[in-house]
């Protein structure tokens, strides 16, 4: 599907009709839907649904398409989103030292697996500087302590603005952001390795070592201001042994973060990831 | 969801407006649509779809819908069933001599995670009468041997006419069915315990032992007068090791076939699979 | 394997020539070894060991084993374990209302999946009473209260004894039991509806629809004094989407609960379950 | 463990003490055994162990080990390798136009996940040679035709001579070697994008998508003259839904090509896969 496409996701209070009133919407308009999903949350009362349509016959402009939509829902109490395919939105991957996810993350950008742009990484080590270099990305060096933390966070936000970004991917990058930070710049994807909630915080493979499972899992989540426990997107899990030490889980775990990561951001950049309360609908 | 409610499944060569077409009727005649799932196969150029609404308020009888909704998608190619949350579905469980699949069906019924009526067991063997008669259920013997399989599937489609059946579940059945019986009765879900098209016929766990592979799964399906070939509607697998002899795989196997077979038989049941080609939609 | 075996699980500290210790030790007698394995934990210094061997050319007789054993390792500061394929252990299954695991368990042990004597079941509550009625199991109805829980607990010591059980399972038993009677009777398993160690405690699945996750665990364990925290057997997955509400978490999780409990019920009944700190070797 | 260390890997028809015999000769020589497993198919009568131990006090010279170990088995009927842990295999990865397994092998031979040499990628095609250039690996390019194929072949088998080659790893490599190359050079590791025996052959993508299949795997294998068909050592499978198209087959699936690859070289170099008959058992 290269052709244009508006893709819209929206959560109101459940009623009579409205998948009805949506479709008529975009049919009225000369619309063509490519996708249509909705889901009624029962126990939240709540009508959840995405909807994707091909543009090239739509009989709105693309500026215009907002405003009617607006007044068309106008008495709904609803949350949406509208989103266009030619809109490519611009990541900026947060690292430390490890680089399984960011070189992931970019193979499949080059590989067309996510369309994204990736102007921008920015870390707080300079270790993985030359993977940038390669790549022809530019590479931020942002050193947090405890005593310049503020002033940090301050400088990454000036940082995101200048590059206009539009996703933050923290692929392993370990440094708690401020609650400040995450209320002024919401849009941030972090993948955390174990199987939440299980093991929130440092040092989850060797706290599962002690513990002795038998599975480990990695997650990936939209980060909130309270720590590992934002809404996920996606979780997945790999057996282990007692034969594997905690570097086994470390390189098993290598594999889980890279691919539910991976799938996360995908999701996310195709619109398929609403999020109510603390949960996500994937559209997937 | 206990109001009674109805379901519909269409296929039809892909337009614009369908999804609105589909909803304006559902909602014009005052319908709360509490499922709605649409696919497009752009491959096959089909739009497939699933819509589950409430029937409290809907004011068309049950007897007026079909020919309404008939009359709406007469221009649209469009083959479709109407379901009706009613309409108990009854199921006669065929199998020979295993009575794993058997007893989780049983048990599933009775916990109500199967919403169906089984009033009848078939088996070529006797061996499993007494299960029968411990949950109340008639049970019929019909012993096939080569030269009185004609005969004996004439007697078996007597016996399914006799109790009404609406699914067959060849539930480890291990006999295969004329062509001339999957035409006349085509609603039979079989479970094989292999992933296929992997160990398509007899002995697939020995099969998979000799081959050597390191996962088995089970596949249940339609039958289609191919052996094996019909669509899949759920496959699962396990893992499996070098310790494991056929005995393991078999022992193993038995839970990948409970599980695969009742989730299918529970699909089919919520009408959740739409069978276009050689495939299926799960609306799951 | 219906030949008369002996199997060995032994812990000491690593050091040189214990795998030749132990072979000389069974091959000197002329024992056949049939399953030998052997992990090493570097992390804890420990020698952690399974040996099988059949007992038909054995020129021990089953009583002189073990004093001859202890005598060739009264230097290797070991913990050991022998089992003899002939005694056959008695189970005691404990429940309260669900009955999913019970079911299970019976019919695993009726095709012969689970080598043990089921003689008793105790619950909480009378609803399962019929189960027993049906195999012919002894059912001992304990009702608990706050109040009158460490007399009900000695009471269920008291059955234990009388039964002669070597295993409590705990399948879907919703109580606690008291340090004390774990201290008194420690070889019980639990299965715990949830991926330990996430939701430790009552509602797992509630909690794990709260929190919004996508895949869903169930965790077989021994029962220590510490709620949940026992040495982990065996744990498995599935995964679960938005479409999913807590009825269908609880629906997916029985399948689940089944099929880990009964692991791990077999690997301790077929003594392949190493405990050492709050770990364990699964020697499968 | 990186002191050094030798592996045995030994085959032979089972009798009592083969335990106390192979241990006994580790220990004799003041070895320290670091991991022993051993396992019995009883269908084949064939005893089969990987022994691992520690050289720092052994009291063999290493080229002293083959001969006495030679000496020792020598009744037996045993196939057996001896691997010395400082003699670092060297591969040759052969690709053609995908780069996703290529990558992944390098850079998990960079991050001393797989302790091997790479000096040499070989390629029917020119696209990859770029990669190779920027890892600094010789690239040599052999086109194949019809005609040429048994000239390169040729000119392949002199390559791997000249670099010293121990394993060849076809990291989708979409030529299918002769029969004569396989024997000539008989250490080779190929992904096939399947779950074989599904869909051997050419194109199991597009024909896991016709034949509607719920789940699609990728299987690493040695490469014997058969297609496809040579022992397999590893595979795992990912779940496929209707909304998959062969594309998303394909994404999809070259995650699972990456994971079970790079196990499957992993489980190679650290001579825990013993090949008897078409079967293999990885000692993992």
């Amino acid at each position: 599907m290269t052709q244009p496409a508006a893709t819209l996701l929206i959560a109101c209070p459940d009623r009579k009709g409205l998948v009805a009133l949506l479709a008529n919407f975009i049919s009225s308009h000369n619309g063509n839907i490519i996708h249509a999903d909705h889901h009624t949350d029962f126990t939240a009362g709540l009508f959840l649904s995405r909807l994707e349509w091909q543009l090239d016959d739509f009989d709105l402009k693309t500026e215009e398409i907002a405003p009617a939509f607006s007044e068309l829902v106008k008495d709904l109490q609803a949350s949406w989103q509208l989103y266009f395919s030619h809109q490519i939105q611009r990541i900026a991957i947060w690292v430390s030292r490890q680089d399984h996810c960011l070189l992931d993350l970019i193979w499949r950008q080059r590989a067309r697996e996510i369309n994204a742009e990736i102007p921008l990484i920015v870390s707080n080590h300079e270790n993985l500087r030359s993977i940038a270099a390669q790549y022809g990305i530019d590479f931020e060096y942002v050193p947090i302590t405890k005593d310049t933390k503020a002033v940090q966070e301050a400088q990454q936000l000036e940082i995101l603005k200048k590059y206009k970004i539009d996703l933050v991917v923290l692929a392993k990058y370990m440094q708690i952001l401020s609650k400040d930070f995450t209320v002024e710049f919401p849009n941030i994807i972090n993948i955390h390795h174990s199987f939440l909630p299980a093991f929130v915080g440092a040092k989850p493979y060797e706290r599962a070592y002690e513990r002795g499972v038998k599975i480990i899992g990695a997650t990936a989540h939209y980060v909130t201001p309270d720590l590992d426990a934002g809404p996920i997107i996606e979780q997945d899990v790999v057996r282990v042994s007692h034969r594997d030490e905690v570097s086994d889980l470390v390189r098993k775990g290598k594999d889980l973060e890279r691919i539910v990561l991976a799938r996360a951001v995908r999701y996310h950049l195709q619109n398929r990831v609403l999020v109510y309360g603390n949960r996500t609908v994937v559209f997937a």
